[in-house]
């Protein structure tokens, strides 16, 4: 029934750099067909509730109505991709899932991570992932490299408010990762990014052992 | 701080016919503000979200994805309409609020009564109707109602499957008026009209006895 594998960790934790870095070795190395998707991931009515949450025209949304968008839209993108691609036996590699939303909404807007991942419960009806890689930075390293690439200013905007809610984000996933050991692994995402895309493909060789071969 | 109370019963139990019949009463007798809502009450989230269950284009939408948009649009409007209401301290008379989608989505669908309740709990934060007055008519009493003043025949489409929804829906609320007898009051809606709406102008007048007044 295929394995469903997510990636988490703050912004800047290298999440894409990474899986952009080690994606080649896993196609070549696996037997098993590969999905690699995000939400709303390409489906029409995920799509549209994620409009509707990042409509900047929406600044009244409630905090709880936001929360229940997203729980939503993951619950649309997992019947509508995950599940059926899991069914044909594939390896599912989703980039954020129920995670991000403990820790962003849950911790971050501070909702409440037990009130967040029951509503997440609801919309996932029993599906957890095999295994989550948790890549550990800093919530200031993640947002000093998002910020070194920034072209523009922008980012002068980002007060001690917003530092705040980072650091809830980050000891947010830190508890998870605690919490949830057989389920979560975490990736030091300090390092320099070979290493750590180093470190994260060998967890994948180990996790995913019956499905790599050599040749 | 105001008064909220809803009024639900299935569909053709007649909640717009008393309503309409009676709102002149109460109007002339309640000496605080009247604010009778339905969601989604006008606020632009809610109507968007709504807008998005009710697109006939989105036939594929599943039905936890369909009752997550319900407790949205329902945060939404609870938060952008009847809070303020009720702060002003108003009476607010609310069309259908979340035992509608614990008999509908809950127990009509089959998602599971308890389930349904818990994502509505999120999303109204402990806000509970103070009275929920209740119109009970068997599912088939309502639904001749409806068949009754249409003038096409799209009716004839109602099929056993229609019917046992509906079945279900009816034997869930009264399920929730045996469980909270102190909030939902039970009118008998299977009368005349004129009846039930003297009945239901009883109960406000009975439990809405400090704002009314005579004159
Ligand atoms: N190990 C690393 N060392 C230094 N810089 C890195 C490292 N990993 C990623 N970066 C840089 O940090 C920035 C953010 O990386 P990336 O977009 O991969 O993070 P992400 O985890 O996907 O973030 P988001 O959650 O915002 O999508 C990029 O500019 C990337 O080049
Ligand atoms: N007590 C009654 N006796 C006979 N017919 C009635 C009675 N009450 C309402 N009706 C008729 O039944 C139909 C449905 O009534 P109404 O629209 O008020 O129900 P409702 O509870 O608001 O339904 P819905 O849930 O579909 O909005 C209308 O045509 C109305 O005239
Ligand atoms: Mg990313
Ligand atoms: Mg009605």
């Amino acid at each position: 029934m295929g394995r469903f594998i997510t990636i988490e960790g703050p912004d800047g934790a290298g999440k894409d750099s990474v899986l952009e870095r080690i994606l080649p070795e896993l196609r070549k190395h696996l037997s098993a067909e590969l999905v690699v998707t995000r939400e709303p991931g390409g489906d029409p009515i995920a799509e549209q509730i994620r409009h509707l949450i990042l409509d900047p025209a929406n600044t009244a949304m409630d905090e709880r109505t936001e929360a229940l968008l997203y729980a939503a839209s993951r619950r649309q993108h997992l019947q509508a991709v995950i599940e059926p691609a899991l069914k044909r036996g594939a390896i599912v590699l989703c980039d954020r899932f129920v995670d991000s939303s403990i820790v962003y909404q849950g911790a971050g807007r501070g909702i409440g991570e037990q009130a967040v991942a029951d509503i997440n419960a609801f919309a996932t009806a029993g599906r957890v992932p095999d295994l989550t890689v948790y890549f550990d930075v800093p919530a200031a390293v993640g947002l000093a490299r998002i910020q070194a690439h920034r072209k523009n200013q922008q980012f002068d905007r980002l007060d001690q408010e917003a530092d705040a809610f980072h650091e809830r984000v980050h000891a947010a996933y830190i508890r998870l990762a605690q919490a949830n050991p057989q389920r979560i692994v975490t990736v030091d995402a300090t390092p320099a990014l070979a290493d750590v895309s180093a470190a994260a493909l060998a967890v994948f060789k180990d996790r995913l052992s019956e499905y790599w071969t050599e040749d």
